[in-house]
């Protein structure tokens, strides 16, 4: 592993960080996070389970995080913090050690064309071959990385970085210390005609994309603007890889899309909702605050608050786990009945 | 919402267009159209539903689009046109009233890199960082997007617009007035291997792909170009978002794909298909003139012309229903047959 | 068809390459395929249906491969290689004539924009506006096409093409003689957040992609980086477009995945794994050696090696389709079940 991380740590207060206790030398420093076979002296490497004693042994971390009732195996490292769970406890050492990537300078890059009248911060990096257009603004910190195209009129907020090769369309904004992974569409027109018999006519969309602030989206996601009104993601929602939202959605606060979600157009999803890969929300409707979508489900109703629903057409998670298991005895049901027999199977 | 729209129509040729009745000042200029909340005196919004009566009671819009039941409504603006499903109408409005966009200037971005024999319309537009390769035509009032790439030999059409970040691959051809939106990829290799022990051998893909007139492709979807023979888009075809076309696929005019659609290798869909979100067509199928394939479908058969087909395995519409109404009883049936009881539940 | 082929074969060696029988001129030379109707006399074309003799009559074709039961039938070109599945057999024919496609020039294009300490081997190519951050390596024969971004510290393998508008970010590797289509985001972060009632905080990723050698990626995929240890991708896998592989996961060698599949984080894929289109792995999962998940199957459990594993929660392949089949007879069923009589339908 390339060590990314700058900062270091003294074991104790690695310890105190993760509420474990400390064995051996707690004035040990650490500087990153490395699996046991490639973690060094300076790194701190995990032991979960038994499985990976032997890793452990030939491992050269400086120190563990171990969990208790693999304390006492010996060989590898001796300076040990002793955790329950050490796979997630060292989740937290390592965003304690790794500073957030930073841009690679400050102003503008000599290749990058920018229009005379867009509004750049001084502290904003923008790399090679970004676009900043008629009337754009990019705040105080952000990042436009290489081959970005920042629309005209359209806001990047204070803090924001866009990776790489993001398209955010004219007259959108992205909130404040967003992070937009690579080939992201932002603003692209929604998926509206008037059909006749002479063929689809297009619906202009002049509404917007706004996107609140603590916003992540992963990469190639794309995000239609609005026909009249905008669409709209709240404060505090990731979206992971290959997301598609429709024109017109309004999605809430602190919502969670996994890879491949499909949201249909004019659909409203309340705050803190979850969908898990592969589903799709259909046009219009309303998820309640707080409902989890399952993976590859398909919702064609509205989804009560709090509720959790999966399967195709979508329904309550329990009502589909019934409707599965009744499925998967259907077929020696059926061979009861064909046998001409009872419904018990007995010969009647 | 930021004013896209630069043309402006008197509020009685409103009237004539949505074939709506006219109260108030029918020589009130229109300017654009807005949410309720947004508008100005320059704007026209629309009331569909009671919901919207207190929006409407502070809006500052110019006019009104209003429902039959709301006209007498108290308050707002007074000007008004009187139809069914202003929701509706207002697109009319909003095509009239929006220009399409047009680009930010003629000729050649002195950034852009277009090979010397290539043709490019003296008023078409190749934006920042496109590439232009050899051979390659761009034709009358073209627009290429900043960073798209125009392969060699590759042709885009009159007045076609790719937007931002287009590929389009070598000797491929995109017809005129296109809409190709970011990140589209038009000509990448399909999925074609011979396998056997050493591995899966590349076939060459040496076809093209050829994309029809006024077709209006998604952001970030990618279309394989064919193997020997072309991989075909018809005229008047709309795709949403993160569609793809595999290798060899034939589709048909007017087609509609929503976002997600996959369609495998070398199927056939005639003209005016529709196919809904994450659907898939299997290869070498063919879905007949005018049918339908609903949203998460999986088509593993031809589909008869007209037909609607649902569900995966995907069957006529009907059936499917059917079966999923059945498929949600069984659970209960099984529960009485489990009870050793007769079919109807009592105790036989 | 535009000719991409430069290479030439007798007839003769093409007969042989085949395994087919020759009739005709052996001496006659093919200079690439092409379907029957656009090609000329340079070219190969083939008739594998009676369907197609009437294009056969009008073709301009040099020569034909044809399937034995056409093989005398009158008209179209005289020269012929009679050789069963014809439409397979040219495929091999297509790959000794096409010559792996190759960089316009050797070196960096002026417009790109290369660190000052990365290593560009002298044979390799980088185009337009490509990008090569710190550090990075860039082997010898590959090509950065234009517009692709090569992150700090990252490798392209020797012979390796990333075809245009790339995203390799920083601290990633692909091997020897890789090909990753347009728009292929390799790097980007894992969907990791530790969720609490603040909100969703990020999990750093400082893990790598390590992709191997001869893999082959579609275009707009997205491959996550590792939290703390790698995502990695064997030799000789191939990915079709619009697939997503989630951080962490392990893909073994000669893998391939079709369109629009999703892979979620931390799973394992050994060798030899097919996965078809729209299908999706969860997290944590194991799918053995050589074991076959079929499209739109959604896999929440281990799968064996050497199985085919179908539908929604996936199951082994036969008793899905029973399943399917018995639910295509429930409404039939159900019916006789209401209409209060014995099983077989009679009224008892």
């Amino acid at each position: 592993m390339t060590r990314v991380s700058s900062a270091s740590l003294e074991l104790a207060a690695i310890a105190g960080l993760v509420g474990g206790t400390l064995r051996g030398d707690g004035a040990r420093r650490i500087g990153g996070v490395a699996p046991l076979d490639r973690a060094t002296a300076d790194d701190l490497a995990f032991v979960a389970s038994s499985r990976y004693l032997a890793a452990m042994e030939g491992s050269g971390a400086g120190a563990l995080l171990i969990a208790p009732d693999l304390a006492d195996a010996p060989g590898g490292p001796a300076d040990r913090v002793v955790v329950a769970r050490p796979h997630e406890a060292i989740l937290r050492v390592l965003g304690a050690l790794t500073p957030p990537p930073s841009p690679p300078f400050r102003g503008t890059h000599p290749s990058a064309s920018v229009a005379p009248d867009a509004v750049v911060a001084p502290d904003a990096c923008v790399e090679a071959f970004a676009v900043v257009g008629a009337g754009a603004q990019v705040g105080a910190g952000a990042w436009v990385g290489p081959g970005c195209h920042v629309g005209a009129r359209s806001i990047v907020g204070a803090g924001t970085h866009l990776v790489s090769q993001v398209t955010l369309y004219a007259d959108c904004a992205v909130g404040a210390r967003g992070l937009i992974h690579a080939g992201t569409r932002i603003g692209s027109d929604g998926f509206g005609f008037v059909s006749d018999a002479t063929g689809h006519h297009k619906i202009p969309h002049v509404g917007r994309v706004v996107i609140g602030d603590d916003v992540e989206c992963g990469a190639n996601c794309t995000i239609d603007r609005g026909s009249i009104d905008d669409t709209v993601i709240g404060d505090g929602t990731k979206l992971d890889n290959l997301v598609h939202i429709g024109h017109n959605v309004r999605v809430g606060r602190r919502c969670l899309m996994a890879a491949g979600v499909v949201i249909a157009g004019s659909a409203r999803l309340e705050d803190d909702v979850r969908v898990a890969g592969q589903a799709a929300i259909g046009g219009h409707l309303t998820i309640g605050r707080g409902a989890t979508i399952t993976a590859k489900a398909g919702v064609l109703k509205d989804v009560p608050a709090g509720a959790t629903w999966s399967g195709f057409p979508a329904r309550p998670h329990r009502e589909e786990l019934r409707r599965q298991g009744a499925a998967a005895k259907l077929p020696a049901v059926l061979r009861r009945l064909d046998g001409g027999g009872a419904p018990d199977g007995s010969a009647g």
